[in-house]
């Protein structure tokens, strides 16, 4: 499935994701639903995260890892009943994965892939369309929970989530065959606010220090490695894909880190398409995933993973861009404002 | 991955592939590895065929499916090793649902994607290239038989196989940075007789029966419904994913069927983006999944799944096309004189 990646140009929608509000189209984003007794279960044995806390009208930022403790997915879980969930998936296929550990697992669990497609309303002023759209009781919605809703016979999920470090919604469309009038009915309700066109903006992911799944990690990276330690607990009593991978690398300490770059010299013209060589005293030291030209911070900031020794703030290293070799300096990550940052939940 | 579908033109393409021969870059037919002690049970758990007489240097045409007895995949199996095994896909993932059911099988094998990047050579003509490239060996490489050899130091496996229909070969390179000499090496070898670019044709496999994977089969056909019996062993002694399904689908008969449509008219401009209902007596019975303008058979070809009451040769139906409603019949299938056609082995 393909997704549109910007519609003006990436700066002229960035401003406007930052200013106002904008409309995405991320139908892509399929959902595998886990259903059946042992759903809450087979959810739990999916992730390094501990879910005991997870409520009913909850969505929670997730890991998926294989028995290496790498890293399959990165999607949202919605939580829609006590044994009935989403996992609202980042660039891989998680479907088939989910269904072949069911397998053998010899739990009760359904697992298929709903007729869902979802769409983000994301900026500064989407609460103010969103209430124009659904009611006051929008303002209510906290970050990181969901309402089943139905509008106008349209049948819905509504989440306070998003890929933007902005205020944002996803709203999932539960029957595609409304797509067009779910479309229309944002758009006219976002007239006063000046909505427009979107898509995820790689400038203001990268400032939020958002990860992007098939880039800044793959199945050869491990919760570790990229600083997402905090989605793992070792110490839940119930098992998990990865759990003793997970233990021995944690106790071995990990080798290589995922730090923020900031690349000198003069705006990039293009990010990279394929992973770039990190050089430290002219020896590679890892590889730059993401990178991209903020207007608001004038700088070029990048995302790589580089050996741990030479990730500490401030370390002067080189890469080799596609428009030649350029400076960099790790710095803290993320590289907006984390007083404005709204953290992944 | 991207794959090139055509260079000239398809029917272009196409006359050089059924007079001459043609170079495809399927590199996007990624492998699935399985190795380790208990590799090959766990292949056969993944497939209805039995492989039970499978020798070490053949390749085998399998069904991948699920525990309904969906199809996950159709690849070529390829049998390097006691237990070393290659599925070479069609176009679904099946790394993760392999390393899904590996997970809790008990059984002791590692599932990874190698580095092996695999190119067609496809046309009458090609043997002749392929013994310029490799010598007299050629000749009696059998169908559907594998060898692995070096090549000016390139790694490689040559298999006698294909999507074609014609005779043809698959070069499975095993070092990625040998991409451009491999493929400058088969288009010298190949000009003294009229090797040209070329890609998966779809008119040529369609005249052959070729069925495509996403198109003409997904996870929610099983393999009675496009007539792949002889590709399923239910009597066998070991297990494999589905079979129960399987049985029950036997024991019950199907309620549709595959077949092929002639469709009446002027030729189609193009063939189906999304499948094309399929109608009976005015009210639908099926859908249509592929379709193309064959310029030797100057017929419109088409593969659907229809009602198996409405699937006899003969049968008139209707379709509805992108260029508006066309009388059709059920004919046998393949489309293309069995005679010369190659049957998958």
């Amino acid at each position: 499935m393909y997704m549109p990646l910007y519609y003006e140009d990436p700066v002229t929608d960035y401003w406007r994701l930052i200013n106002d509000v904008t409309l995405w189209d991320v139908a892509c984003q399929r959902q595998v639903e886990i259903t059946g007794t042992d759903a809450a279960r087979f959810v739990q044995l999916l992730t390094p995260r501990n879910l005991s806390t997870c409520k009913v009208g909850q969505c929670k930022y997730v890991l998926i890892t294989n028995k290496n403790g790498g890293i399959i997915n990165d999607p949202v879980l919605l939580r829609l009943g006590e044994n009935h969930f989403w996992l609202s998936l980042a660039d891989s296929d998680v479907l088939l994965w989910a269904q072949g550990v069911a397998l053998n697992s010899g739990m009760n669990v359904n697992i298929a892939e709903p007729d869902v497609s979802p769409i983000q309303v994301q900026g500064p002023k989407s609460m103010l369309v969103m209430a124009a759209l659904f009611g006051d009781w929008i303002n209510e919605l906290r970050y990181f929970w969901l309402k089943e809703i139905d509008l106008r016979g349209m049948p819905l999920v509504v989440s306070r989530t998003g890929w933007s470090g902005e205020l944002g919604y996803e709203i999932y469309l539960r029957d595609g065959r409304y797509g067009d009038l779910l479309w229309e009915a944002v758009m006219e309700a976002g007239k006063p606010y000046n909505i427009g066109l979107g898509a995820p903006s790689q400038i203001r992911r990268m400032e939020a220090g958002l990860l992007s799944y098939g880039s800044d990690m793959t199945s050869n990276e491990n919760p570790f490695e990229i600083g997402f330690e905090k989605y793992v607990d070792l110490e839940q009593e119930g098992d998990f894909i990865g759990k003793d991978s997970l233990r021995r690398i944690k106790a071995k300490g990990i080798k290589r880190r995922l730090v923020g770059l900031e690349i000198d010299g003069p705006p990039l013209k293009e990010g990279n398409e394929h992973p770039w060589t990190v050089f430290h005293d002219g020896r590679p030291t890892g590889k730059l995933s993401s990178c991209v030209y903020s207007p608001r911070l004038n700088k070029n900031i990048s995302i790589a993973i580089v050996a741990s020794k030479n990730s500490r703030d401030g370390t002067g290293l080189g890469v080799e861009t596609t428009e030649g070799k350029r400076r960099a300096t790790v710095v803290s990550f993320p590289f907006y404002d984390p007083e404005k940052h709204i953290p992944v939940s």
